[in-house]
């Protein structure tokens, strides 16, 4: 691919082996298979062997560009993608979704019943804001802080979960382009941008460079939901490691439905380049990863 | 009643009103209604206008036996109910106990649909943790980090989560009295427990005071669910406002099946004793308030 970030000696693909693997790591560590009765296994089942974990590399990223303290950085990377992986489980129970294919194995409900399910999403976000708050390491308090306020704002009612509930109200509902947007940037949006936003906490940032960041993860979050719409109807569920076509079946709103194909497909990429735009307005000097992950998120094929 | 909390002179009902008032008030502040889609309505009436608060109250008291700071309490006393009432939501759901009435009223999957239940849940974790750590305010960043640490862990795998995972096994199951204690220990001991640590972690305190208010924590939590036990077979629903005999029924094992009605008396006063004299030997001055919590929790009747 002939991306800008190809453009400026990057690659990513070396760049994110490091941290995926450290990432990995740090999940497998702090999501213990003993938790009583089987909990702890549906936790690891939830998380662990599946998923891009883009979240956690926008935090490391977007802390990379500041300078951030690097224990809080995985502690991060590794809490919100927990949310992340709580939100699909809880997302594919029965009276939701009722879906039975994620990341190309059996749901958590279908591996575990219905009620372990409910209780490994549950504790899966407890032990998110666990992770931000260590009684021990190297982490200033006011970072805990405010990487708490982040994710639990992205996370609850004015973010992710008010999405899901705005989507939930939709199902068969003809929305505008505003309320499709409105809802997605609730949905997926206010976490991928708490991702950057949690990577710069980790590190000093002024408000030009806040602003910027900001930006960036709201456009990025967009892009990532048209992306999505477009390839549940351009990919196979083989391809996907999910259920394909899922969207129309259940006769909810897209960006596809409302714009077309070519008309989704231009639409992020102009989500890119806003995106990038906002980045270059920063003012901050390492910002590589993360232009090249907005690539990737808007030219990925699954 | 002459209780040790009336030989004191200090009134819990005068002293309790003030600080229900406050909290009433707050909760109605912080859980908003125009949450998106119906989200708030659903979380509002999970919150508002029910439950004896006895966790808020036991924040307050811990809080002022160490001369806590006020707002980081305030936060703390709502935060703790928040989690105490989306634990109910979640455990009420048709997949977990199947319950229709709660607090005398129809429970939220029942008046607000299964998928809103859920949401509404998740949605109220994430605000616990979003109050503890405010933008703005008097919290120092310590307090908010230490509060968000000892909620995650007493909400998650390690706490009421990790409880809930093993009632679910325990049904049907012959458990022996110290399995009974572990599950309650966790399902319901340490988010009890956790109030009255959360309170202490408002102000400043010794470790023989951090150890006694542990202890003290610990035995009421435990004496708080034999009691629950005794009342589930001794009163009908309506004084209870939730199903009564539903353990017996589901076939659950009690702490009155184990050790009969007076047995599980006699352990809730001992229970009782044990939590006073860790009391006594905190060091603390003002522990009135948590004196009268104690003997109200193992002499109440609802």
């Amino acid at each position: 691919m002939s991306s800008s970030a190809g453009a400026l000696n990057f690659d990513l693909r070396v760049w994110s082996a490091a941290h995926l693997a450290a990432v990995e790591a740090s999940l497998s560590d702090w999501v213990k298979a003993d938790a009583p009765a089987d909990l702890g296994s549906a936790m690891r089942y939830a998380v662990l062997d599946g998923g891009k974990r883009l979240r956690p590399l926008l935090v490391w990223a977007a802390s990379e560009a500041v300078g951030g303290n690097l224990d809080a950085t995985q502690r991060a990377a590794c809490a919100v993608e927990l949310i992340h992986a709580y939100s699909l489980v809880h997302d594919d129970l029965p009276c939701m979704d009722n879906d039975v294919l994620r990341r190309g194995k059996a749901t958590v409900h279908v591996a575990f019943g219905e009620a372990q399910a409910l209780l490994a999403g549950d504790a899966l976000q407890a032990l998110a804001f666990e992770l931000l708050a260590p009684d021990v390491g190297t982490v200033p308090f006011e970072i805990q802080a405010r990487l708490c306020r982040l994710l639990a704002v992205a996370a609850g009612q004015a973010g992710m979960a008010g999405g899901q509930a705005i989507d939930l109200a939709s199902v068969g509902a003809k929305l505008t382009q505003a309320q499709l947007q409105h809802m997605h940037q609730l949905k997926t949006g206010a976490l991928l941008e708490a991702s950057v936003m949690m990577g710069a906490a980790c590190g000093q940032s002024d408000q030009r460079a806040r602003d910027s960041l900001k930006t960036f993860g709201a456009a990025l979050g967009l892009a990532f939901q048209v992306v999505d719409d477009i390839l549940d109807v351009t990919q196979d569920a083989a391809t996907l490691g999910k259920t394909a076509g899922k969207d129309a079946a259940n006769d909810k709103p897209t960006y596809v439905s409302l714009m077309g194909l070519n008309g989704a497909h231009d639409y992020a990429q102009a989500l890119l380049q806003q995106a990038l735009v906002a980045l270059r307005a920063s003012g901050l000097s390492e910002t590589r990863a993360l232009e090249a992950l907005a690539d990737m998120v808007v030219n990925r094929n699954t």
